[in-house]
C-alpha cells in the first residue's frame, strides 16, 4: 500500500496516524515545535507563515477543546480559519462527505482538520481527493489521534530527554481509546524501552498481544518502576453500558492517587489528555501535583499543531 | 423608483438583485473576479483591501455552505468577519431586524450579507438604513440570489466566451427557486440568445410568460441544441408536499443522465448550484463527468464574492 | 481585601466591577476610547496592538449582542478571537470552570471575556488563576456589567462634559439589573451631583438605602429636572413571574414617552443598554428621537472595549 502520509521525497502530505510515520519526521516536528515554544531560532515571519492559507475544522464528532487547539494554532500562524458546524450544515441535506470536501477544496481550503466517530474516515478522504490539500486526523473512532500522541511524546521528551531508557505505563480503557493507540505507536517508533498498558480485561483490545506492550491488570504491578504514567480519560458512557462497574469502583481499582503514584519511580511524570474527571481516573492531588505535566501537554499541543501545519504547507 | 443598488454615479452601493443591475457593472465584476483567479493584474495588496473593514453574515435562514463562501471571500481580503447565529441572538428577545442592523452599523459593520426566507427583506433593509453600509442579498425567499446568478454566468463566460450565440436551459423547480430567477435575469441582461426553462407545470411561476423565456415540460424537447444546462436543486420538502410525486418519479422525468445529456450539443456545459442530490436531479456520471463545471462554479464563486465586496468598498 | 483589579502600581489587571475602580483609571480609559473614536492622537499601529494576542469569549449565559461587541473590538485591534460555545463544550462533560480556564491559559489565551448567570464568578476566576491572563466581566448575574457602565458614563461625558452638575435618573428593574449597579457605581465614582432610581417598590434592591441614591416610585416625580434618563431593559420573564403586572401596565407606569420626557430638562439625554423593547419600557418616538443617544452608546461601546483591552495588555 502506498504511504498516503508521506510524499515520495519523504515529506508530510497528510497526518492520518502515527503508524507508518517515519521517526525522522516525528523528530523534525518536535524540533519545529521547540521553536514555537520560543526556545531557539524563532523568526518573526514564522508567525505569518500560513498567511493567505485556509484551515477548515470539520468536526463530525463534537469536541470544542480539540477544535480550539487547532483554531488557536492556525490563527497564531495567520491562517484563515473556518469552523464548520456540521450538525447544521448541508450534511443534514444529505450531502456526502466527499462532496463536501471537494466543494471546500474548490473554495481553496488548504488544510482540513477532521474528527469523525468512524475509524478510517480521514484516510478515506485522503485517498479520494484530487488536489494538494492536506488532511489532519483529529481523532477517528477508536483508531488514532496522532497530534495527541505527538504532543504526549513531546512532553515526555521535554522532561525525560531520551526514550531508550524509559518505562512508560498507559492506564485505562485501552480498547476504546484512540489516544492510547497513538501513544503506543509513537512510543514504539521512538524506541521506548518498555511500554505497559494497565486496565481491566474488558477494556483491552483483542489484538493487544500483537502491539509489543506488556499488559497488567492491577496498578500495583503495572506502575512498579515506571518513569511515565499516561492516564486515559474514562468515558462515562462505558459505565452506563456496564462495561465498567461504577465511578467509585473504577477509581478504587485504576484511579491514580498519591499512594499509587509512589509505586512508580520517584520522578515519574503524570500525563492525561484531558479533560480530567477529578476523582474518577485521577485524584486532584495528583492532577495538580508537582509530578503532573497535564497543563504542559496543553501548552505543547499548540506548538506541535503549529509545527505540523507549517511542515505540511512549507516543507515540500 | 430610485435604484437602490447603484449610486448616482453608477457605482455599486448594494447587491439586492440582478434585476436592475447594469450590464456594465456585471462585466466589471467579472473582470475583477478574473484578477482574483490570478490570471492578470493581481497586486499583492489586493488581498488586504478589506483590512480594518467588518463583514457581518446575517443568515436568518441556515446555509452553512453559502455563509462559508462569503466568510472565505471576506477573510481572503483581510476583512474581520462576524457570523451572527440569529437563532440564538436577540432576535429571540423580540428585537426587530432593523434595530439589529442599526446596532451593528453603530458597531461599524461595513458589509452585511443577508439571507432571509422572506422575499424583499434585504431591499427593505437597504431602503431604511441611514449610513453608508452595504447590503448583499445572499438569497431572499424565492426571489433572487444575485451572487449565485453572477457566478453561474461567470462560469459560462469562462467556457463559452460570448452569450449572444448561446442557448441555455434551466431545469427544475423554477417557481420556488431564487437561483432560477437570478439566472434568468443575468442571462437576459448579458444578451443570451435563448433562455429556456424546463420543468413540470406545477413548478412554473404564474408570470413565466412575462420572463422572456421559452417553456418546456420534457427534457427531450427542452435540451435539444442547448449549449448550457443549468440544473436546480430539488427541495425534498416539495415531495412531502405532494407538489412533486417522488424522487424516483422526478428523476425519471427531469433527472439529468448521460443519455439525456447527449440530446444537448456535444460540448454542452452542465452547472448546478449545489449541494447536489445524486440520483435525484442529476446522475453521478454527469455530475462528475467532463462536461460538468460544478466545482468550477464553487471556485469562481469565491472570486465573484471577493470582486463584489471590493467594488462596494473601493469603487465609489 | 486585596484589590484584584489593579496591580500594585495601580495598573488595570482585571475588570471585574466598577466598584473598587479608581477614578483615574476610568478617566484614562475614556481618554483612550476617545482616540479610537478617531478624534485625536490615533496612530496606525494602535490597530495592531493586540497582534498575536488571543481573546477568548466565554459566555456561560447567551448574549450574541454583547459577545459581538467584544469580538469586533478585539478583531479591530488585530487579536485572534476564540468564541467558545459553552453549551456544547466540555462543560457538558463535567469539566470545572477553573480547569477549563487553566487549559485555555495553557493554550496562551491572554484575555478572557466572561459572562455568567451567577454573581462573582469572574472574580472567583481572577482570584484563582496563576498567570498573567486578564479577566473582563461581561456581566455576572445581577451584580455588575462594568464595560456597560463605562460606556454609559462615557456617552454622558460626550454630551454633557462635566458630571458635577448632573442629575441622572435610572429607570426600571433596579434589583435584577447588573447594568443599574454598574451605572450607579460609575456615576458615583465620577462625582455625579445626584443619582436617582425610579421603579416599582418590588424591583428595588433591599440595600437601596446604602447606595447613596434617591429613590422614586413615579416617573412624574423622579424625572423632574434631570439631565440624563437611563432606561433599563425590562426582562419579560419578570412578567410571567407576576413581579411586574403586564407589559401595558408597566408601560403605563414606567414607560418613557414623549410627554414624560418633557418633565425632564429640555436637553435631557436618553440612554438604554439595548436591545430595546419598543412600547414596553420606551416609546419608539423617544428611542429614535433627537434626545436619544442609544446608538451612540453602541458605537462608543466598541471604543471603550478596545481601550480596556489595550490598557490591560500594554500599560503594565
Amino acid at each position: 500500500m502506498k504511504n498516503l502520509q508521506q510524499s515520495e521525497n519523504k515529506k508530510l502530505q497528510h497526518l492520518l496516524s502515527i503508524k507508518g510515520l517515519d521517526k525522522k519526521i516525528i523528530e523534525e516536528i518536535f524540533n519545529d515545535a521547540d521553536k514555537f515554544l520560543e526556545k531557539k531560532d524563532i523568526k518573526l515571519d514564522d508567525y505569518t507563515s500560513l498567511n493567505g492559507k485556509t484551515v477548515c475544522n470539520l468536526f463530525f464528532e463534537n469536541s470544542t477543546r480539540t477544535q480550539t487547539t487547532f483554531e488557536i494554532a492556525a490563527k497564531r500562524l495567520s491562517a484563515n480559519v473556518i469552523n464548520l458546524d456540521i450538525a447544521t450544515s448541508s450534511q443534514s441535506k444529505g450531502e456526502s462527505i466527499l462532496d463536501l470536501i471537494n466543494n471546500l477544496i474548490a473554495m481553496s481550503v488548504d488544510i482540513f482538520v477532521i474528527r469523525h466517530s468512524e475509524p478510517g474516515i480521514p484516510e478515506l478522504i485522503a485517498k479520494n481527493i484530487k488536489s494538494n490539500a492536506h488532511i489532519i486526523n483529529a481523532g477517528d473512532g477508536n483508531r488514532e489521534h496522532p497530534t495527541q500522541g505527538l504532543l504526549d511524546a513531546f512532553t515526555i521528551r521535554e522532561f525525560k530527554k531520551d526514550f531508550s531508557n524509559l518505562k512508560v505505563a498507559i492506564v485505562g480503557d485501552i480498547e476504546h481509546s484512540r489516544v492510547a493507540k497513538s501513544e503506543i505507536n509513537v512510543l514504539s517508533t521512538l524506541g521506548t524501552k518498555e511500554i505497559r498498558v494497565i486496565g481491566p480485561k474488558a477494556l483491552m483490545p483483542s489484538n493487544i498481544n500483537n502491539l509489543n506492550v506488556n499488559v497488567f491488570h492491577t496498578m500495583e504491578e503495572g506502575l512498579k518502576d515506571v518513569d511515565v504514567i499516561m492516564m486515559l480519560r474514562i468515558q462515562k458512557e462505558r459505565m452506563s453500558n456496564k462495561t465498567v462497574p461504577s465511578e467509585s469502583e473504577y477509581f478504587k481499582s485504576f484511579g491514580l492517587n498519591q499512594e499509587r503514584l509512589k509505586i512508580a519511580n520517584n520522578d515519574a511524570l503524570v500525563l492525561h489528555p484531558g479533560p480530567i474527571n477529578r476523582g474518577v481516573e485521577i485524584e486532584s492531588e495528583v492532577a495538580d501535583g508537582k509530578q503532573s505535566a497535564i497543563l504542559n501537554q496543553v501548552k505543547y499541543g499548540i506548538a506541535i499543531r503549529m509545527a505540523v501545519m507549517v511542515m505540511m504547507i512549507h516543507k515540500k
